[in-house]
């Protein structure tokens, strides 16, 4: 355990700089923590001339990822390229092919293709670990296959996603709109120019699906993840939940229910007052319930190349220190894929509707409601100016599919003039 | 690697039958996470015959817990009796000289003989791992070694003891006295009938020097904390810092300053709307600033069985799985005994005097701090009866030694009635 652990990596952008920063910053004590040198061997990038404010005249180059992850003086490729397929895949493959360990940030990547490749990487005895993959620098995949395995996993919920987090947290603090907010999300770089992927929810889903697999020995499912972005939230929505004690989240959940797996990635109401509700700006938050422990709370920076190279190196350093462990907590050969649960376990909703301003349409709705058994907690009509009535309704705890099923009937009322919102009222 | 990890438990309080009940609920699952079945073997405690609630019958029996450490069919030592001395160091000595791993929650014992203990492990090839004994269940061990080991560490802070949480808090909430709420913590079973080691903040300040010692990596210097109990906060200051927008925590604070390494132990005020500020009841939280990462921050419950064992659990899975790092996080026989810092790093500091309602007491008071360079922020005289006059000040920022010799000053005046109470205002 003296020799060296020599590392490459796959792409210089934002996190590959830091990593490359870390090591030359604390070489050292990586070197006492881990008991052996880390140091850099080789690297990749597409544009070979580009400055990128750290000196790379002692690493080896390769154009091609694919073969920098051949090197004979590489044991460990870390892969911060990104792209769900494409050179990132095969840089990977080609890595894990040739025996080397992988360390990777690329969530999308592993949502896809994480099964196969942890197949890969078991077969032959190598580590595939994604810590940066998930929650940015928060060390939540060591703390669910490592500090919380004597437990069995309860529920796993966090906000996952940064960009979503600034703009709902922009817009309850400012009272900007969501249009707004992006605009200026996108100038100050915490959204992309196409923000899809962020604010559609899909990126945190990627994540959750991945948790999904540590915390309940299944097969990563991505496509089993019900994903709702935040787009359709408004100024509105988050004035009325605050109003009643809540703040709106794009929240993920996953659990484990009678009928399969659970795996939600949808804006929530959560209680002002809890960690969740008061996680502000661009931070991620995971909360973990498990059986014996009951429940723990993890926060910190969710993206941005400090923190990202935080999780990279946690990973580099177990395996410098020679901890191998299945690549989601239990041997890959033996996940099994879970039937995916119904729509969620039963719940509180918010809802809003746009209905038109005249007699008889609240009866109506209200009776259709019941009519599903969906019954009413809290029914507040604002603003109403002649023609349109907005109305915010609380329901009692009830089923998805009622709701649905009850929804569907009131939008197709003339007197409906959008498609309702429903927003659920996670239980903390 | 698919041999059973055979461990043996001495101590069968609440802790030690929570891991009994764990391991007997979660065989299976412990044998796919950790790759080999984790099997109890023998046990050991006072008493034979009292009934615990669990079936013990398939364990071989020791009486005396050095026994149970010297046995051949045991490969790992669960030490959950407690005591810095005693019987519990004799059992871990003994495992650790015949080649056994082990895992205690003893923060009293590492806090004293960790080093020692470590050198002792280390030599021996074996694990020494001790998460229960910091902050409850919550893997804040594993997130400092492991985690975080591409950061240079900056802050640790934490709430780490349960009990003094939940005082202060419900001392908060209710507005009930010190005395009166220690009564009923101690009727919760929330506080020991004797409670020194909790509320003088021992028990938190051997948890500290223990996560001080990982992240500088420094030899464990439970003697140089500064520690201050929560017993002289009263009503009155918690009421004076909620009308600033603050909340009193016994709050640990460690960081290595150019003088030497600060380890602080003591009530303070920090932001009411801060995660810290937040935490209530028996909680413990952990906020952990790194060079790269920023900040992180962990919270989960303090204490009890279920925690307990899950932390325990969580070493144990590792060294199932074959992980064997330093004690703490770097070689111990390489560890140096850090220089202890001054009184703390500057601060702004919440003041409270009490002293005779007479003319001209004031600007003694304030001259005094003026010629020590103390300056003064804000100020506030309450409920003065004729006799005496409750005054609260808080500084601008200002050393800890100017302060002390300015409050001995004014201590030693006629008209001061009680030593000054001066709490400390946490940057967070």
């Amino acid at each position: 355990m003296t020799q060296p652990l020599r590392i490459a990596i796959a792409g210089l952008g934002t996190v590959g700089g830091g990593i490359v920063k870390m090591v030359q910053k604390h070489g050292h004590l990586l070197e006492k923590r881990a008991g052996r040198p880390v140091v850099i061997t080789a690297i990749s990038a597409r544009s070979r001339n580009k400055d990128r404010g750290v000196d790379l005249s002692a690493y080896a180059w390769e154009d091609d990822p694919v073969a920098l992850a051949r090197r004979d003086d590489v044991d460990l490729v870390i892969e911060v390229m990104g792209g769900e397929d494409g050179p990132a895949k095969a840089c990977v493959e080609t890595a894990l092919q040739n025996g080397k360990h992988v360390v990777t940030a690329n969530k999308a990547m592993l949502a896809m293709h994480g099964q196969a490749m942890a197949e890969m990487a078991e077969n032959a005895g190598v580590a595939l670990r994604y810590e940066a993959a998930v929650a940015g620098g928060i060390p939540i995949v060591k703390a669910l296959t490592e500090g919380l395995a004597g437990n069995g996993i309860l529920r796993i919920m966090g906000v996952m996603n940064g960009t979503c987090n600034y703009i709902l947290t922009e817009m309850e603090n400012t009272g900007a709109a969501y249009g707004d907010v992006l605009k200026d999300a996108q100038e100050l770089g915490y959204a992309e120019a196409d923000p899809t992927v962020d604010v559609g929810g899909i990126d945190a889903a990627h994540k959750l699906a991945l948790l999904s697999s540590v915390a309940f020995g299944t097969k990563v499912d991505f496509a089993s993840v019900q994903i709702e972005g935040i787009e359709r939230v408004t100024l509105d929505d988050i004035k009325n939940a605050r109003d009643m004690g809540y703040s709106i989240k794009l929240l993920g959940v996953a659990r484990m229910n009678p009928d399969g797996l659970e795996q939600r990635m949808q804006p929530c109401l959560v209680p002002s007052n809890s960690p969740l509700g008061q996680l502000s700006g661009v931070s991620n938050m995971v909360v973990v319930d498990g059986d014996f422990i009951g429940q723990t709370v993890y926060q910190g920076p969710g993206a941005g190349e400090g923190p990202t190279a935080s999780a990279i190196m946690a990973d580099v350093m177990d395996i410098a220190r020679g901890l191998i462990i299945p690549v989601f907590g239990q041997p890959a050969a033996g996940l099994v894929k879970s039937d995916a649960s119904g729509t969620g376990s039963d719940a509180a909703y918010y809802l809003r509707f746009s209905l038109q301003d005249q007699a008889g349409v609240l009866a109506t709705l209200a009776s259709i409601l019941g009519n599903y058994g969906v019954s009413i907690n809290r029914m507040h009509q604002y603003g109403h100016d002649g023609k349109t009535a907005p109305l915010v309704i609380v329901t009692h705890t009830t089923s998805r599919a009622a709701l649905d099923n009850a929804l569907a009937k009131i939008s197709a009322l003339a007197a409906s003039l959008a498609a309702p919102v429903a927003l659920r009222i996670e239980t903390i």
